[in-house]
């Protein structure tokens, strides 16, 4: 992985011992050389980290100006009282203090354990160092410290033309649209404004579009971070979601205990809302998940999941195709594709499932992965 | 297992080869000496099963006067096109010539696998020797032959008083509110009336409030049947809602790969609706059911699911409990009790969550199960 940082970034990382074993590293910063524009998105969770409605005040009162972004992996700082956004606020004034910008400019973000208290004093200690850690090549050692039970670093980045874009991304359970313990930057030399509007549509087509598990997170976080500049912003808001896209995508296939990345492309919609909607619910649906563990080209399932997603889909019009093999076609299994699908399943790292709704044009692709013993296993023993 | 009809009824089973080892029955036979009232609660997937436009349309015609029900395990008959439904049709008309009633009065179920064709040369060949092998004492043959995956036939009945009733379920995958490849049958020497009306409700406290994977079944069916008595009927109806609770509770049980049966408990909410949703979002996490697989007091995983609900819960409020040892009380973990929560779920084969909301006054109870690997192997393995 050769990750580099839009220009003005660096980043770094070291571990600090919320994480057990020293070879872990688990706290990590990204870091501007001056106050750039900066917007987020949230998890839609009732309950929320102690980060979130620190970064929602932070970013409220510094206009939406960042300067820096401290990220600790290993514990969420979830559900731990008043105590927890005390902690969040005062790690975030320690560093602002050590950088030398206002407090506000900081944000924190947290992902690991809920409920567990986090220990200031172990991050507090880690701050110098993880500040002299820091360099423009850092991008890789910031991706490799978010990570919980993420088996791979996310990092995908766009740097041809005039404008960068690098992101990063962490998670691989608790995932479900409206975001997951999943932290996700997106890092540029140039943005067009506004950054809440931009990250809003990019988000909509990118992050919300995954689910592992169907669970929700309460610390999820998506941060949009750059200088803005003057320009229609098409071209350069379609590189972000092409970016945002890879990473939503990597988080799918880094699934907890996934063999296969699923993508669900559903077509035919009287609306993007409604292709949406039931390439989610084939897409969340442990018989599907399962079926994909089992490399079984199980169709019923599929139609079953597509059918009951509270859209008036007639699954007598409805055709679908699994690796570009026609499986069933209105209202008739088409059984001498089978063993094409199947052919398809263990060959492919990605299991294409393809619905044709026959009620309109639009479409949506959405994002998962198999569900296989391994997802159970890492949840029964991983106190998350 | 002893379980006795009510008046009137009489129930067998034969093997007809739709399942290929021939010590397990699959087709079964619910017979009434006259026709007598009933009603049908069917799934909300948009896709059905073959079986159920046909139920319909027999239901409407017979003005609701039921024979006899013909069940068929091993073979959904669904998706299989027009021919289904005709399969489904001519199996109703040629038992009812052989018992002598209207084809109307004869209702057929189907479960097992979707997308095969259903051999109707098979079933028929079996209906005179299915017909022989009804009899009054016949209701374990019934319960066993209408199994899929499960491992517990599931009968439950009440006959204290001056009515009796008994009950049977088939169900343990796809399992979700608004029902699954479950299928149930309530029978009952006197119903109060409209049939419909007691059924509904009786459903919407019983079988809509089990998940087992939160995927829907395209057959799922209850049936309440028997004659008409003269009652204010809130005696009768709340007996029907214990012998149905107990099979929802049993259908939980046995779901598939489970080692637990979860209850969930939600209490202090503002209305009886929003404690079934918090309950089932509790229910279905898959994350809160592999922590009860792993025998862990997870109280963030459940507080976090209850938190994504969609209802305006408070997280600094809720107080939650496992096996009735607190474990989170607005705002902050009592790990004092998490080693009590811990026994409870070691040793007990029912995991009580118990959540109050602090809302109101209202409560619901969804049943569910824990989510193990043997849950994935089934359903990597079974063609459904």
């Amino acid at each position: 992985m050769n990750i580099s940082l839009p220009s003005g970034f660096r980043a770094g990382s070291v571990h600090c011992g919320l994480k057990k074993r020293p070879e872990h590293p688990d706290l990590a910063l990204l870091l501007a050389d001056e106050a750039r524009p900066a917007a987020a998105v949230f998890t839609r969770n009732r309950l929320n980290g102690a980060h979130i409605p620190v970064c929602r005040s932070h970013l409220a009162a510094s206009g939406g100006l960042v300067r820096a972004v401290l990220v600790n992996a290993g514990n969420a700082n979830c559900a731990t009282g008043p105590e927890g956004i005390e902690a969040a606020r005062h790690l975030c004034a320690d560093l602002a203090r050590r950088i030398g910008c206002p407090t506000e400019q900081v944000l924190m973000m947290s992902t690991g354990v809920i409920g567990a208290p986090l220990d200031v004093d172990k991050v507090e200690h880690a701050l110098n160092p993880l500040l002299d850690a820091s360099h423009p090549g850092g991008g890789e050692d910031f991706a490799r410290a978010i990570m919980t039970t993420d088996t791979f670093p996310k990092a995908r980045g766009d740097a041809a033309g005039h404008v960068a874009v690098t992101g990063f991304a962490k998670g691989a359970g608790m995932i479900h649209p409206d975001m997951a313990t999943m932290l996700a930057f997106l890092l540029t030399d140039g943005c067009p404004s506004p950054h809440a509007a931009v990250l809003k549509r990019v988000v909509d087509r990118s992050f919300h579009r995954v689910t592992v598990d169907g669970d929700t997170s309460p610390n999820d976080t998506v941060l949009l971070w750059g200088r803005t500049v003057e320009d229609s912003g098409d071209a350069i808001e379609a590189k972000l979601t092409t970016v945002a896209q890879a990473l939503a995508r990597d988080v799918a296939r880094d699934g907890e205990g996934a063999t296969r990345l699923i993508s669900v492309q559903v077509s035919g919609a009287s609306d993007e809302a409604e292709a949406t909607h039931v390439g989610r619910a084939v897409a969340r649906s442990p018989l599907v998940k399962t079926a994909v563990a089992g490399r079984d080209p199980n169709w019923g399932r599929i139609l079953s999941a597509a059918s009951s997603a509270g859209v008036p889909v007639d699954p007598a019009a409805v055709r679908l195709s699994i690796g570009g093999s026609e499986v069933y076609r209105q209202g008739r299994p088409l059984v001498e594709h089978e063993q094409a699908a199947h052919r398809h399943m263990v060959d492919s790292e990605e299991v294409r499932i393809a619905i044709h709704l026959h009620r309109g044009a639009a479409f949506a692709e959405i994002w998962s992965c198999d569900l296989t013993a391994d997802y159970v296993r890492i949840n029964a023993d991983y106190r998350s």
